[in-house]
């Protein structure tokens, strides 16, 4: 069985495992106020040189969406995501929990466009204080689709939230796939648009933890009393510090992101070829492909993946690659794939005989 | 200048600012445990006579809305609404607020179908634990858009909720409206249909109050703390007695919701036979017409009423019978319309020439 | 039954019902933009000549605690407030459930004083983003034990304030009783001294109502967001601006709470001559008396008041004047105290004998 | 500088680290639901064998308290704990962002008193509705105050509890250290009274990581909707697993408690001797000594610890043993200690004169 369900099925990459071990006897003050933490800050601040942000770092991303969002917004403010955005579906309602209504607007390939942010923000002028104000954009970046925002769009929403006095937050759990993906910016340019935003290293290399990057300076003061009351402050916070140190010392944020990619893009070039409908096109380590039920369980006998969602009369699988996943992986599956597209078509009456015969055995 | 903004601008029929001025001088208990409270609460059982239900009172709509949801949810619990609903686009979260994602789905002329209700139930279970669970649907009746449901499809409501295991909640805000619509059903059939719903003074007849008429069982204990908590439980809590029983002990609450419908529906006939476009064809107090800008202008120096929208090239308006609506001002309402169906068309350069006229005067 | 067991428990003054009436067939516009409000608002503002507050009207107490306290923290910011306060102790957790902790204190007669504001602030220094951030000071004046704070007190609440970076919140739900007891202040100083406070119809002449002043201009914003969102935004608004102008067009503010203070201080008068000993000696329009069994039953028998506690072996009752209490009703009630205060000590033996008479029938 | 500034502040035992490393490159499925954490959850229900609880893990004790009280209480119960309680002091209001009071009931000795939790909930019925329902207790074993909850006084708060209908909440942050500090009960003791507690790993030879036992079957359901709601369910959930299968597997949960409490109890033993006042006499790992302004320097030019409280005119520090204490550090720290005790009392000229010098210098 080969390993394409996720990009956080595995441990960590070397370093890091190998620099905990080396570390486990020191003695360390808690709460991220130790030196591992204030160097990993440092490395990740010399990838933005323009900037000037303050850095926090959490165990996983939905306490750090959940606590940024709940420090940056006041009770009546809310904010505007992608319907497919992950606080919007997956994270159990946790921003909500915090009093904050998510304003959810139709995606565009996974990604929230200025239109909509603009056209919410009117509707919201239709009937003051009877309706929430938006006060913040949360984009995911690469998306939950895989899609990466191109400069231009970022720039676009930059400047809509600078217009409408709104915060841009990118959700960057996936940020090294989107970097990495053939864009031409940087985290130094990310730093100059977004208000805040995350990088995360759960799936990308690290046993866990996010960065949160801080870089609107309305937004800095008394950030860790929120992390704490969320319940986001790590005891041992050095174990954090080393984690982005591990990923930032020698760039292997860079070069896992990169590897990962590079695995699921050769899938999804084959795939293509052999003919499979893409539900979307990606650009990272998350692809989507369409395929029939035959097709699903020739895979599923030999594939640890996911089923993403039901679609007319096909079945999206999501399939996504990672630092961890091997050449080896890739080829089978690349063969898998091959083989399920040239599976002799069912004959329903087989079938059907089939199963008569096994329920008479 | 006439009034068709909404059916909450003026005081309350006659019979309940007597009472108030009656026992205006009487000494009450606080909070709800008078004699007047208790009376108010028999007239409204004697309505429901297959039912048993517990009945709070409180001030306002959005505090009923978020004290029943509070009440009902666990925190990881959602509610499910047409994206037209009052929680969901005019109560500036409220509901998120207490902590608690709405799940809106597209509406139906106003209304939530099953269908949708059973979808958004089906999607949770796909990851579970990682989407919140949709455990209460919320329906207003009559509608935002002045549609009612029809018995069938409240059965089906119910029966989905039923199956599901989810409550059914209906905001009665215009429930009035909706049962002397013409519908073939009563009180006592929403009792049964209905896990908790309210019943709304405000907007028909009352200075303020919806009744709050609970039915299942296992939403009743402790309902008054969760009304302290939210600050719903009023000191003179006899007032709202008495604006139920100014309602209810001689039918005020029907005669009220008969008249604004007849008002509002004998304006609609006229727009359509006038040839104004409908939004959506109203059953009850609130009509919503396409207008052009020359129209709009005719008829806002005329009548005070609210634009509900912009619509492709045209507005979208929105006029609300009451209780306090007169003859005079239905007959004067469909005058002007009648006149502004009949405007001479504008000339673009005669407004313009007209313009510098004045320009230069 | 003569009553003395509150000071909401009667409507209101004839002034506000009759105006109430007056108005009650006008149009007006909804949610507090109309023009009775406006007038209510300027006639308010006219007793603050050095201020230029804010004002907002909201229906009741614990919901106009709920909703400035909500609007004036962030997440993590605590409000100081004696343990007697109302925010504590009888508003079922209402400024817990806005997800604030309150710092209860040890109150001086029913009073926060400077130095424990002080001590709760250096202690939350000790463990900086481990404890939450005092904020706020709430104060009630008068106390919920009837004392009232002198100028000097005040003074001091507000410079320990200023000095800390706090706010001071004064819940005035029976202010005109603390501005009517002799006091050396207005609600001039008053508006210098709290950066928000309340002045409360309820509890002295109005069907309902508290005035929401706020002076500080940090806090202005947005205050009306908030208000909708916890269901405080009155539909039919002028309701309150009415209450209002009734309270403060002819000063009935003032004078009905001098009326209630005159008749509690006279019974208290009479009740220490007697031999009462005092819970706390009441400045205003609630006094405490110290009463044994066979006392209260007696006054039980003849007056509607409250048991406030129980305190060793004797119990605490609360006696509670208001603009409605008569003459009459103090006369009777001194009476009462006259003859419960002579009552022949009861003999134990008999007690029992009568008991076990009764038991025997 | 030897470290005995708390018992989080190296990283964990070889076993567990091992482990990880070992581990480190299997692919495991996410959010808890890989074997690893099955294996966890065996070894520690084997130790409470008349138990069936529910186990979860999550990373931090913070997150743990907030997540289990958002779980078990409706909106208007509330809690009682130690004023000294962790959750009530210092947790930033993490618990009343839920939404819920903390009723803080003073502590004797740091723990709490079937007394007063009886008080809080007769209190509640004096004005029912109008004060939150006391729900559950938590209590902390070890209190944070180092002293451990015998067997009795644990059946009296479960009985209290059982009568009241309330939940008996245990923080065993710091329960290893109460378990080995020579108690008459186990965690199958423990079980048995309480309705949910945790065991915590971070203080005791972990990484990180609580458990969550849940032992009343109402608890139970939807537990895992919570905990990823509020942010603590692990991606990689294994590594949870693997630090509880470290601290089992060989029960060096209890060796490194028993070591912990053996080296803070010889130091304790000594300081006594020694003639230091103990704040509090301690029972466990964390002990409470009185020295004044000379002992401190001494001390703290050579050992990392924390000052725990002013207290008159002496300062209490707190010492901190752990599962990583040497033989080595607590022979030191008695050997400083006995310089500190017998320093030269200072002559105040002397030291005025000093420090003249140095200002001329």
């Amino acid at each position: 069985m080969i390993f394409f369900k996720n990009d956080y099925g595995q441990g960590c990459i070397d370093e890091i495992i190998d620099l905990m071990k080396e570390v486990n006897d020191e003695s360390n003050p808690g709460y991220g106020e130790d030196d591992y933490t204030k160097k990993a800050i440092e490395l990740i601040k010399s990838k933005m040189v323009d900037a000037n942000p303050d850095i926090h770092f959490i165990v996983g991303g939905t306490q750090a969406n959940l606590t940024v969002l709940k420090h940056i917004l006041r009770p009546y403010e809310a904010v505007v995501c992608a319907d497919t955005g992950h606080i919007n579906s997956h994270e159990t309602g946790a921003v909500e929990a915090t009093g904050h209504k998510i304003l959810a607007v139709p995606n565009s390939s996974g990604k929230v466009t200025p239109q909509y942010v603009r056209a919410r923000y009117e509707e919201s002028l239709m009937q003051v204080a009877h309706m929430v104000l938006p006060k913040a954009v949360y984009i995911s970046n690469a998306t939950e689709m895989g899609t990466v925002y191109s400069r231009e769009e970022l720039e676009a929403l930059h400047n809509v939230c600078k217009e409408l006095n709104m915060y841009l937050f990118m959700d960057g759990a996936r940020l090294g796939a989107a970097l990495m993906s053939g864009v031409d910016y940087t985290l130094n340019d990310i730093a100059r648009w977004c208000d805040v935003f995350t990088i995360g290293g759960t799936k990308n290399g690290a046993l866990f933890g996010e960065a949160i990057v801080i870089n609107h300076p309305d937004l800095k003061p008394y950030f860790r009393f929120d992390l704490k009351q969320a319940g986001g402050m790590l005891a041992k916070g050095w174990l954090l510090g080393l984690q982005f140190i591990g990923l930032f010392e020698h760039d292997a944020y860079y070069k896992c992101a990169k590897h990962a990619n590079d695995c699921a893009q050769k899938i999804q070039d084959a795939a293509v070829e052999l003919g499979y409908p893409l539900y979307m096109k990606s650009d990272t380590n998350q692809i989507f492909l369409s395929v029939n039920d035959q097709q699903l369980e020739y895979l599923r006998a030999r594939v640890d993946f996911e089923i993403w969602e039901y679609w007319n009369d096909s079945i999206i699988i999501r399939l996504v690659s990672s630092w961890h996943t091997t050449k080896e992986e890739v080829d089978y599956m690349i063969v898998y794939l091959k083989e399920a597209s040239s599976l002799p078509e069912e004959d329903p009456e087989e079938v059907e005989k089939e199963f008569e015969a096994k329920e008479n055995e």
